[in-house]
């Protein structure tokens, strides 16, 4: 349970939302200049944001939990964690965040502040591929916080970089990235219209993850019944 | 010694080798499809499986132990930590599971979900490299309980990112992602018929790693003679 | 706070800021010779340079605090955890063992020890690219300290992984290293007239970094108001 | 201390000498035969690498410190950690190993086990690059032990990972490994004759990295003066 003010929180979720959207852009749009093969490209785009997960998890987790991501606090809200107010401010904060990430990331390699993306990333398998992605991350965030505090941050840094290539949509996985995505008509970028598909699937994701959790990791007196509590150390 | 009922545990291990399935074909299709060259490729299916390997054995171990593998079962149950009953329900699980992990990645990457590999791998050399990536594997689960219990998530993720390469057979050492990958005829797959051999092989080889801890980390008095012990905290 | 004596505590900074920069030039010489595809080549500077920071924090970071970087001694000095005087004798330290790091690298790869740059690295997007990555790397290293101390080093190795590739600049975030690299005509390079422009943005960068942590992380009664404290454990 | 009897002793660092060099030989051959790129070859090579030593130093440390690695024991040795009778035995253990390592990954890789490597890696930048590759190895190892026990072998498996690209010799570092790699005519050979030179560089390394710390570390009661001690937890 986090003891600082809704403010600074709300910021530390807007700053890790916009460093992490900054590194998923921004190394692709590095890879994508440097290279031609599409593999190595991934892989660049792949360890950069594994590894920006890990440091934000671990520096920002203390003060606001470490989200980053709109389905994740709403499983903490459907967990009763985190109040409904404070979800909202969260995902807003979120999705401010992602789109001063992607136009941090324009500006540092010279291109048009605005864009929108014009790469397909629909139909049933990206979809599919979507509720698998998600629904691994909150399983990996709600079992990880109860098994292990303190390497949650390595869960989700480690479970983005194979999400990355088993996953056939290299899982989004996550809302206000998607959305901020959209914005970037470079290597990671998303058609704006094939947002609410995304999206749709990521909540199922996370719902058929928190339904699991309740389930496997169901005890007589569950341990941590609090209210809003942090995702990681 | 996991205190969960064994039907959670029966799904954490069929969960698990799901998961570890579904980045081993996925990846391996997803670098297949962006790349032509070979050593790339590899690199791409080697660190995706790598780290979903820690993260689910730090996030299912608590569980059921984490298996994932019929041959580190088997061990289990030569050193009396899992009865032969439990250990049969954890074998067909996590046969069952590697299977639907298969079919999950076809279906994420839209392909027939009903293959059949035509990649052989078979004679003595590759019989050999199995032998000894799985000696090596059930070796290191087995010598990390006893001295780092917290570790042993990262000891096999590690130990498997290098078996990868150094075993001429890029080290399958599981005969339940084995009969998995029998099952898709993408960049992981091997020939149903050369199936037997590999399972032999890596039966052999872990045997081999519990004859040898047995003698190289003898005590006078067995710390841990309790029976259904986990692999990973 | 370390107990080492200042002259131990200058050669330390010395020898963490040769090796890391003999690190960064001479694995960026290493790939260009082997390869011709360009993100490859960052890659093989990238994973060494983050490898080489965790292991140089930790070994180095009880005597020194394992600054190797101005820019880092200044924050520390705005929170008054080194004084004045240290910090300028860390700076010369660093500088001086930085350029002795170009000098091994260039002797092991039989190149004129001493050369001049010639790699244009100029105009505000490189600027901001410099900002935005020493901003991230400041704010990493004083966030980590308050919540992970034991986590710093494998903060920063990661952190700069990820802002090799998401900062168009590759992220120098540090002036010793910067002129450093600016004394070798090789992959690393950077011009020396284009050294100011980097050196204002970092010292920019940190400054707003400081600024920032000073209100995200207030409290009533700060825990560690100490004088010359150390980076990492 | 270890508490194992030195006939154990002698088998772990025989079998961790041998697994090293199976990964150093075999991933070289698997990344040769996959890849014309000579980065991605060497890449290929240093993760498996660093991340064998890793596991390999958590689990037989504890048993014989997990040496592999006769300059390692001769620094023990010189601090008076290790008899000299138990370092010849360590020594020997250590040749005898790494040569059988050669012959296992012939024989996966359907290779004549007997070979003589033709690579030349010999001149006065090469043993500069062994000598500097080397005495960062025992540096860190010597360092480590002391601040951080628990991270040794993240230290090594780190360390490596760097020193094989910034060190123009790719950081043998080990004569019983280099000795063993005279024995290869693949990817990571040395030529027999050879020899001498590197392993003249990397004694010499090693004792730099001796007498260094012997000063930084100096204290007005060493708290560590045990014999036979280890160098991984």
């Amino acid at each position: 349970m986090t003891s600082f003010p809704l403010s600074r929180r709300l910021v530390s979720e807007a700053l890790g939302a916009s460093l992490l959207v900054t590194t998923v852009v921004g190394s692709g749009m590095m890879a994508d200049r440097l290279t031609t093969d599409a593999a190595l490209a991934l892989l660049a785009n792949t360890l950069p944001t594994g590894a920006i997960l890990i440091v934000l998890i671990i520096v920002l987790g203390p003060i606001s939990g470490a989200h980053f991501n709109p389905v994740v606090s709403l499983a903490f809200t459907l967990r009763r964690e985190l109040t409904a107010m404070s979800a909202l401010g969260y995902i807003v904060a979120q999705i401010l965040g992602g789109i001063a990430g992607t136009f941090l990331a324009h500006a540092m390699f010279e291109l048009p502040l605005l864009q929108a993306s014009t790469t397909i990333r629909s139909g049933g398998a990206q979809w599919l591929a979507e509720v698998t992605a998600t629904f691994g991350l909150v399983f990996v965030i709600l079992a990880g916080r109860r098994f292990r505090t303190d390497a949650v941050s390595w869960l989700v840094g480690l479970y983005i970089t194979a999400a990355y290539w088993f996953s056939a949509s290299t899982s989004f996985a996550n809302p206000a990235v998607a959305i901020a995505r959209a914005l970037t008509n470079t290597f990671a970028g998303i058609r704006p219209v094939d947002l609410p598909g995304f999206i749709v699937a990521e909540v199922l994701g996370a719902l058929l993850a928190v339904l699991l959790v309740s389930w496997l990791l169901m005890e007589a007196s569950d341990p941590q019944p609090l209210a809003e509590t942090e995702t990681a150390p």
